[in-house]
């Protein structure tokens, strides 16, 4: 499961200006739940419930008080390594994990997942206005 | 003949939050159709009417109620490997068939086909307003 | 000389829907008039006028009524080939010739000429509001 | 099913020198037999049998008494279309094909095929000595 | 633990000739042991005993009697995915597992390691002499 | 510690005209504060107080009266290599270093550093309106 | 000394469309006055008073009633070779002494530069609004 | 016509040495002969006898008493602009030609030709032994 | 002062078969002697003694008994961090060091310098033969 | 006129073992000797005596008992800046030079300069056995 209760915080060292940070990792990994594109039942057993997915993971945002903790961002997104959940769901819950942590004046995380069956899926969502 | 029955939907995970979804695939393959840049009679009639055509097909979107299941895609894209059909049509068509199934709030099809003849062709057609 | 009059059209699949059609070719070749910028009497003499130019050429269109015939399109590119013309004026000739035969709604035409002379150039030139 | 007997053969212009020749497609398609790494029964009904392979195939001989006919060569590529063989036979027979017919001197086939199942494969298969 | 008993093989359709067969993927994933570069205490708790560790297979062998089947040869890689192993064991595990289970005339195993503490690690062993 | 005494300027060779001039170094390298994401007591112990971050500063902005010497800023960019400063504050104390002593129309900052525990970060930061 | 006299134009063969030229050479070289960032005296004595720098430069038009002769500007950026100019000053003074021959309708000059003592820089200034 | 008549050579500078020469051109350009694989007759009308053929020539010399002249290089490829002949028969006699003007201790000519029905063709072709 | 006391081993999993092992950093940085390309003396008061240095380091070898720890690997490194030496010197000093800690079977050292007075260096140096 | 009086060694730090020493600079330029393949009169009225040519100058050498000082090679490199030479002749003299100077082991020395007339030219001598 994915736990946002890892997520740190430090304060925003700079409140007054508005500027940008961006984080990128590309060893972003979960498993696709039962019925997904590329297993069968005896694949899924085999990772408990589960193919794995592969992919870039995106965050860029504009700080208001604090700024995520980037160990702790690390760990969190560790957490969903070994849980069955969708590519649409998982960009919207990383981002809706972070809104309510880190409060940002505006964030948009960019889920750029591997090919499967020879189709390639890149989710796009944002919070708040630039 | 190109068979949109095929393509399935999920429910929008996220309804509330627009957001874009991005599907490509690298083995896009058609025929083309009698006449084409590249073909005599004798290489039509071993693929039965047309010339193979290859190229990229690029599909960007913001879900509405409904998003499109990425396997279903990957069998409605297959199903245009044996028949006869010009870029643009094909593009076009495309688009039709993924705008009456899915009701996207916007959607963009793009197909970008390989050398033919020296010219690289790439349409691009959209529906609705970003 | 360039001979528009090879350019053919086909009926526009969708004239519904405003759409943008891209196609290019990296095959593109002419002759610089006399007094190009690496030639001199002898070389002319050769080529009956001219230095060889190579570049590419891209043209970018939304189709009204009609669209090109990807084949005819290169027949009257290759009809460039032996005769002397300059960047400027081969490009917007291009755009000119097109303009008259396939009405578009907006056409942008780049011509992307190899170094002469340790210098590269790229003309573009657009017809109609996008 | 492979049609060798679509490839037909010119005579070397240079029979007295030992040179080389490549010849290079990106646009390779068969089918996969059943029982391939990302399909299932329903998939495997839509194409009569086979999930779509893509990749690239490379060519490279030194020529004897005779040369491929290049046009004759596509046609034969393209005769594996709509045939489900695997990867590592696909090649073997390519190379067994063209040796039978062209009587190379040495002659290697490369199969480049795009990644299913998050696996990549390269077959390379030779006849004769270098 | 890797589990080689999901390693399937069919038999070479072409045990005449040597030929190579070359197999890749870039989603390779398993946890490094206790004690890692990069973990601490904390860290090695949430994934139960290492941090993720992420990099690129490539097989390269000349098959004797069989051939890796492809799919299980994915099924065997995912079988790292939960268990802690160094770099240097990992790759001469895999190596010994396929050579036990495809007595290959000639095999290497190449692991290609994302960056760790700022240090990229690239671990090549083979079987036999090519 | 970081010093802005170090920055020198020269006047601006042409003050009537809004141009913009951008400068970049790959070679921008800090410490990581104590707790930083990849140290432990004893690496900290070696560098006095950190570990090495590396990244590239890219520096863009239209000059007001004065243009920033590059020579000087080498020396001030060197100036931070062996001090603890996070990555957000790092970009900001250049950004209000350079704002202070060269009093642009506009600047912008941007601090892109290298991967740690697999995240890679940018900082882009601003001053006044482009 | 920068010799602008060199510089010849031809008529606008399209004086009614505005079009756009763009013109590059990744050969432009001039000397860095004494004093730059990585000479000494004994440097500057062999080059009689500065060391070489080099950079590309890019500029782009839209052309009025006449257009810059290709050969001509490769000769005008020839005469910068041998005398010592700061970036900032070169940029300007290309586009002030091409502007004054020109009269176009706009035009940005972009000077890229070489990295010197770890920096890059790139200039860019414009003439008119676009 | 190929004008061999044309090609020039210059007294080596430093014959006791034996070092190489690499001369590359990616602006060759030929006609494919009647029958090739993209054009029919009304085709080959416009162009007296053939549709274009477009490559990169690369040749690698080791030189003896004398070196080919670059600009009588240039001409003598040009040469080839507008008759029709064969890949393969082309660079033997690019080999032929400059091995008899030049009578280098090693020579290789490689012709890397552009895409025709979808493959690429390179032809190398080398005299004496290295 | 590169300090050889913090390198450390762990035993060779698979001392029977000679495989390799690569790692490489891109953040090798150090100080250049007094009287570097790049600096004069004020420049080298302000890091005590030299300018700063950047590149990648790249080690190969074939373990013996024992293999470097990746962790010390990159301490040792660090340690470079705030002393002079020249490149020439560098190389050869890590190679020596790990030379005698690892005593590997063969080892191959290789330092790629940064851009300095506009001069790339790469220096290579090896133990053993392999 | 180069001058080789410029050329400084330093004593080779590990005389003891063969190691390889490689320098590279892109900004090698020098000028074309009158009749070069790109100018007239007036222009080489302009440089003294010929066009500029550019290119990439690469150097490799396993040193004897000196190696060169980088920042003498520098300004040996510069000294070609403003006297015609042709390519083949440079290449050569730079290899003369540096042998007599720097005595080593083994020495190569490429220079691969810029397409001039639709050509580029790459020399490579190299002095003594690897």
């Amino acid at each position: 499961m994915p736990r946002p209760e890892l997520l740190e915080t430090f304060e925003n060292p700079h409140p007054k200006r508005d500027y940008e940070i961006y984080m990128e990792t590309t060893e972003f990994t979960s498993l696709c739940p039962v019925g997904g594109i590329e297993t069968d039942a005896a694949e899924l057993e085999l990772l408990r419930g589960g193919a794995p997915d592969f992919g870039t993971v995106r965050i860029r945002y504009v700080p208001g008080a604090v700024c995520v903790e980037l160990k702790s961002l690390k760990l969190y997104l560790w957490s969903f390594r070994n849980d069955g959940i969708f590519y649409e769901r998982a960009v919207n819950r990383i981002l809706d994990d972070l809104v309510e942590r880190v409060q940002p004046k505006w964030m948009e995380v960019v889920g750029d997942f591997n090919v499967r069956g020879g189709i390639k899926s890149v989710i796009t969502a944002a919070h708040g206005k630039r």
